[in-house]
């Protein structure tokens, strides 16, 4: 991140988020569970600033409302409200899925159990809320307020909707690449696209403005999650050090994935269907789907369709006719998002 | 509920919750596990018209509105928001105390998964956002709206705060009567009070009117959630058909509980000990706990404590003035509420 973004803009939001966690006060270790998650803490809820999360959406609200602007303060409340929804439902999505680790530390529920992170999260969900109230004290008008707050709303909804699909793909595998585009889009990128659109709609009242910024930021989050299917599948070869195949012996039902069960002969698919019936994949497994994909062009197919979206994304910024200055900051950021290899 | 509240009220309050999940529509099964939960549909997902929770939370919002408008349709917004925060805290409160039942019908988590159960609960807590902007569409002012969103945001995170405490009180033995006393406050009062107080902010700018009703809503809150230990203790002796002490069972630390562990001797209080250290209770334990909670007076301690609650919320109503005709209807609702054994 720190390439793609300046320090001090990181130091604004966290101060943000930072003072709407510190105007609770009791029980205190409630909120120390959601400054663990934040990066803030460790395991002893000792203060550490040691590794936090990307915080990309925050900080493309910010731009996107500098671009407009010419400043970032009164975005805030609504970037930190944008932080505050991604990290509520990551710590909800790590019960769900019970996953052990999220960004090489234990998960909230590992270490304090269900109960308090099925709780933590709705605190944060609601300091969501509470974050975006506070736009008021920043002269936004009444009317945007709520605008912005049912921006917002509507945005989790969407994500409710999403972790849903994702969940009910999960024991099926009839999924189609059309149910795929859907639940991602709900899950990944409507909340990329809301952090786009926050930062236009406080920035302009021009109507396509704010429409080829959703544009953008829907695209440029459907490009997001297909390139997070990619890294998932072929990592290692590629380049980091993660298992190669690793979505896969978790049985996600990513693009690549549909795409091969989409575009196979009726021998292969009963040996698919074989696999993924299994409970455990083992590693022939893994490699037998890898090259399976890589023999129907998956690899193509999904690199492709993350470009197309990606090309998208950048017409539709390019239409907004922003400062230089400006649009080379969204536009590192975007590059950034796009050429992450982790 | 029947014998203290009209039909046609609870008729519009259903009509505007229904309204809001039939607004949602993909996917629907999402929705379902809600309109399961709210007691409108069966464990297959098909419709039926059965067994409701109280709603009285909603009710009171609207009974204190009309009391001040001589109308209800305007705070039809509030009051659905009130109970589906309810609702939505009552789904993860399931998961996170595993509670297999709820009214008599097994629960969310139960019958759908973790998973599911807390993506429904995170939707129906959107939702309730979302129903709380409907306000819009009743020419309520948009500072209004705000203030109410504020409210109710500020109640849900008083909430979480008060679940946080309770859990955190089952590992405890040196829990006072003081801590108590906040807990119930931020898990049951809150939310009572905020019904009260939303309807007031809705029926008028009159600061000292919203003061008294605030007053009356909390008071009645403590009062409700202190009958609630009274019924889980002595409950069959006093009337229904429970078990005796089901709350001690479940080492509950409610107020007659406290009560004893503060006013025993040295020895009763290392036998209290053994017994709350056991990870299951018996019988005999239970009875032995009973006994000294009779011996310490805990009963009338409790009985006395909620009828000073009480007293209070009553003298608040009386400040305000009301009509008669108002008046009556919720000293109808406050009745049943306080009065009743189950």
């Amino acid at each position: 991140m720190v390439e793609a973004v300046d320090n001090s803009l990181m130091e604004l939001l966290e101060k943000e988020i930072i003072e709407i966690l510190d105007a609770r006060e009791h029980p205190k270790t409630l909120y120390d569970y959601m400054r663990y998650h934040l990066g803030w803490m460790d395991e002893n809820l000792k203060p550490i600033d040691l590794y936090r999360g990307k915080r990309f959406r925050p900080i493309l609200c910010l731009l996107v409302y500098y671009s407009l602007s010419g400043v970032y303060d009164k975005a805030l409340p609504a970037a930190a409200a944008i932080e505050l929804i991604h990290n509520f439902s990551l710590i909800h999505d790590d019960i769900e899925d019970r996953d052990d680790e999220r960004r090489h530390r234990s998960t909230v529920w590992k270490i304090w159990g269900d109960a308090q992170a099925i709780n933590a999260g709705d605190g944060m969900h609601v300091l969501a809320n509470l974050a975006a109230l506070r736009l008021r004290d920043k002269i936004v008008t009444d009317s945007k307020v709520l605008e912005i707050l049912g921006i917002l709303n509507e945005t989790v909804i969407v994500l409710c909707e999403g972790q849903y699909l994702d969940i009910s793909f999960e024991t099926r595998r009839d999924v189609t690449t059309v149910e795929y585009l859907d639940m991602i889009y709900r899950k990944t990128a409507a909340l990329i696209e809301s952090a786009v659109v926050t930062g236009a709609v406080l920035g302009t009242e021009d109507k396509s403005v704010i429409e080829d910024f959703r544009t953008f930021g829907r695209e440029l989050g459907m490009a997001f999650q297909i390139r997070d299917d990619i890294i998932g599948t072929w990592c290692d070869t590629k380049s980091t050090g993660k298992p190669q195949g690793s979505d896969i012996e978790n049985k996600k039902k990513t693009l690549p994935v549909i795409y091969t069960f989409e575009n196979c002969s009726h021998d292969e698919r009963s040996m698919l269907d074989e696999i993924y019936e299994k409970a455990v994949l083992n590693r022939a497994d893994v490699d037998y789907v890898i090259k399976l994909m890589d023999s129907k062009g998956a690899y193509d197919y999904a690199v492709e369709t993350a470009s197309s979206y990606e090309k998208n994304a950048l017409a539709a910024l390019k239409r907004i006719k922003l400062d230089t200055e400006a649009e080379e900051k969204i536009l590192n950021l975007t590059d950034f998002l796009i050429k992450r290899d982790y």
